[in-house]
């Protein structure tokens, strides 16, 4: 074995900074308190959100989460940790944390892989005719991948989409003693990669992908959220990705949360219980 | 490795989203619970399930369960998640939710496999003397095709059977760096599923066996809820299954919950421990 | 792999259903108790164990534990699941429940090879000098084989052995990548069964075993219970298992529980620490 | 594989059963106590500590523990399980016992193994330039035996080291589906032993080492309980060892856990924070 | 596998004792206090940190911890466990304890290896053209090392970087059933590490790397903490590093928790959500 090839890295982009922050309802709680108490929870609940969602440095979005893991998600879109934890530090401090117990949370960014782009770039030039051997090529790749880096931008530093269902998990690629992806050449990992992402591709009308990594920042190395107005596509996509060998070999899951999305105004109802 | 050849992803009918929720119950509340508190729980709680139960939407059944890990599970069988979210939300807001406390749960989405509807086609068809390679063969297979789906459709949206006993326990197929189900060819899985319906099959009498679909839902791929009036009969048949070698090697198993069927008019009388 | 060879699955007898029921006492309520309400909830909890253990359908025994895993074990022996649920909720709304907090369970079902008995009945033979080819051979087995399931009936309908200790824990065959039990042929598991067997024979003076399966019940496959009026021969007899090649490759341990037997009346005197 | 050949068994001496009882302290409680309270609580705490020390029955001594984990561990030596399960009950029902909740616990019996002393006896024969094959030897050997036992009844009824440091943690044996060392033969696990006993001599003079068995008793299969006065020798030694075979390939460690001899009388001003 | 050759075990040098302690804030504590209460426990809580941090023993630093795992993270580098273990008391028995609680920890000890040392002795004598085998180059090693040794010494007893963020994980190298860190021969060990430590270097310029060592002191080997003023900059260096075959094959990693440096005279303001 070697000390000196340095490891062939993927390069990638990163963009806004991501929380999930999951949280049970103490319910029991609710139940006991005085309408007037309720209500006034409930409508600094819809400010706080309300505000959260406008800051002006990202986006955040809630969801009503199914089953005993958590009741509430909020999503968190930030420029960076600072606007992060100052969201989280500005809930502990909202009289809608009287009701609220963590229960999970997750740290990522949103990244884009560069392969992707140089590759869209190549395809283009290819259908255009100009060869790779020539020094046209060479410009003309330049100036696509300018024009990529800037698409890539709205996908780096997105609005949360507004599907009605969101599906959020962790992952990990395997580091199994047989099966390890951080062993893998490039090559085979690049070949790995794109036949996942014609699954991703295929799903694409149905489901919005979003991707953030959490190397170095959190105990899976990614998140995935799923969006989607179709709660059986999350099963579909999911499924099928479950073959495909970059998956079926490589993948590790963390736990699955499925969540409806909540308008601000709607969580002193629900709340409430309406 | 190939990275453009579609996986031999299994097709599949999907039908009631279900929920199992499972509930410890706070004894201590109840035993230190006035006699009309205690009642008017008891009376609100048999209100809720028997309202739950016959919501139009779906089903949903009560069990007493053995052992620390919950003392009742909810199961509902409803038309999507919205609509188990709801009757979720409408439990944290009911009077029995002031003695119960959440202890696990389990979101998934009863299906049947496609193979199997082909599989009886095919059959009856031979039986009937119709030679594959016929173009009437054609024709009546996709006749009988749509006769599969509709006796499917009882299967993918029916009542919970009325058995005294229930199990209930998540499984996930194994990816093991050896033994990789989602590694196997379409034919080697079919192969084994096969082998594994028959043992299921031949149970058939003693136990009636609902299987769900949680990828991408929950943290296991499947729920498998059994039903019997005999409870060794659950010891049986997962006994035997073990030996199978689609769960030899190839089953990963969650915990397992096994409990009793309570009618909605027997809470007050439970809760009371009468 | 062929999808038609029926498994090769060892034939069981069942008997008693079987709980494990571990709680941990309340040492603060305890202390805080006013001498009134100690001897009170003594008095309950001694009538309660008596009641327990009188029921005509099985028996129940309590065992004091040591460590922080929990405070009591109470192992109850009876016909059917549903009078385990009826001792488990008995337990729930009775005083002595006020002092204990649920800290661990398991459900199983008291089992015997009947290949053990097919041995014996063969022995036999052998030893009367009665040949396996005649006619004489087939009649006799039958008869012996009848003799044999009484003999086993007592040890499925076990009175709880008197024994000063018990040691409980929870196991499971391997279902490795290498070393998978459920994967080896029928004559493999008998030939490992049978030399495992010979170790628990070899102690069987100092220690008596109880083997319960919880297949389709519960997370782990079987329940061990070791009783010995000496506290070392759990240690002697499970170090001397763990070299046998059915242990060495094929067995998973859970939690070991080691307690000292404790009758109805010492209930009270025990609670309050005397 | 043969059902027939004997394991070739480890042979043990058995000596004092062994607790390692792990606590937090309740700060918030401790802090809320009026000074008189914390007095009272102190002083008993202090009574009932060198009672458990001066018990004639084995030995007890207590550290304050560094981290989360816990913050006070108490190690008990008694001549059986009775006397350990009277310590505890006798803590719980104490004064003391309001300011602790259980947090972890460990029962073992200290072992040493008879191959140790034989392989001393035939050296010191060795040396005396008696040859094994005379009848002299036999003889020799038998009355070396002897010795020895008496030698090591020092080892197995200790009075805990006096040391101000204490390390302790549980280990079990790998049973890898590769490394398994219940698998090894009795001549493989002795080299391996010799060599691991080694390092452990080596650091003798800065480390006492104590080896309890647990094997039947708890989940893991040893206590390890380092002593030393100076509290990197315990990092030096396990280090060192982690590279030795019988620890790199087949040891699996539980959590570890340091702390700081305190005397009965330091206990009130401990928990007084001075 | 012979029993005699002793194993090639890395020599380290070791400075500072580290705890990382994390707590969680009781928010619904803090949100009810009385602002006079909360105004006197940020004043004492700031009047601690600052004491700890000024002790003279060593150096204290605080940081807000993002996400649910824990709100405070407070690193500790001391002379000996002993202060460890004071600071930690101390804390135990400080206003501040009332609105904290424990989330987790972790022990260990700055560590240095000595191969690095003389691999830096060597490179500079042979930049000087001393050539190895002659009188004069062990001469030079010698006197080279003493300056390598009290160059290192500022690295084992440092004061903690003043970087905005910080991230800490605990690792340890994989003992697995092929990939076995510990089976690997020094010179395997020596060349993987080189090729890791390149990685560190190439960020050295964003990222402050302090390795601890933790066998034998708590559940994993090593502590990792990463101090810098980007913090994309964590992400970018373990992404790099997973792919370095040291990482790759040979590291399990803890949980990792991302905070941002506090000041002692912000703790109240923080606590006060301004």
């Amino acid at each position: 074995m070697s000390d000196t090839a340095a490891p062939d890295v993927p390069q990638t982009l990163e963009g806004w900074f991501v929380q999930h922050a999951l949280y049970h309802v103490d319910w029991g709680k609710v139940r006991a308190l005085a309408p007037a108490d309720l209500a006034r929870i409930g409508g600094e609940g819809e400010r706080w959100l309300q505000e959260a969602a406008t800051c002006g440095k990202g986006d955040t979005a809630a969801y009503a989460v199914i089953g005993h893991k958590a009741d509430l998600m909020l999503v968190h879109y930030r420029e960076d940790i600072d606007a992060l934890k100052e969201v989280e530090h500005s809930l502990a401090h909202s009289p809608l944390a009287e009701v609220l117990l963590p229960a999970t949370s997750f740290l990522s960014v949103i990244e884009v892989s560069l392969n992707e782009a140089s590759a869209v770039a190549a395809k283009k030039l290819a259908e255009q005719g100009i060869k790779p051997t020539t020094a046209r090529y060479a410009a003309a790749f330049d100036q696509e991948m300018s024009v990529q880096r800037k698409r890539l931008e709205t996908r780096l530093r997105p609005v949360i989409p507004s599907a009605r269902y969101a599906c959020f998990y962790p992952m990990s690629k395997r580091r199994g003693e047989k099966n390890n992806w951080y062993a893998l050449s490039g090559d085979e990992r690049r070949a790995l990669m794109r036949g996942h992402g014609k699954i991703g591709h295929k799903h694409h009308q149905q489901v919005t992908q979003v991707i953030s990594g959490a190397i170095g920042l959190d105990d899976w190395e990614w998140g995935v959220t799923l969006f989607s107005d179709d709660c059986l596509a999350f099963k579909k996509l999911v499924h099928e990705m479950r073959f495909d060998p970059a998956s079926a070999l490589y993948a590790e899951f963390g736990p699955f949360h499925v969540g409806i999305r909540g308008q601000p105004s709607q969580i002193g109802q629900w709340l409430a219980g309406k």
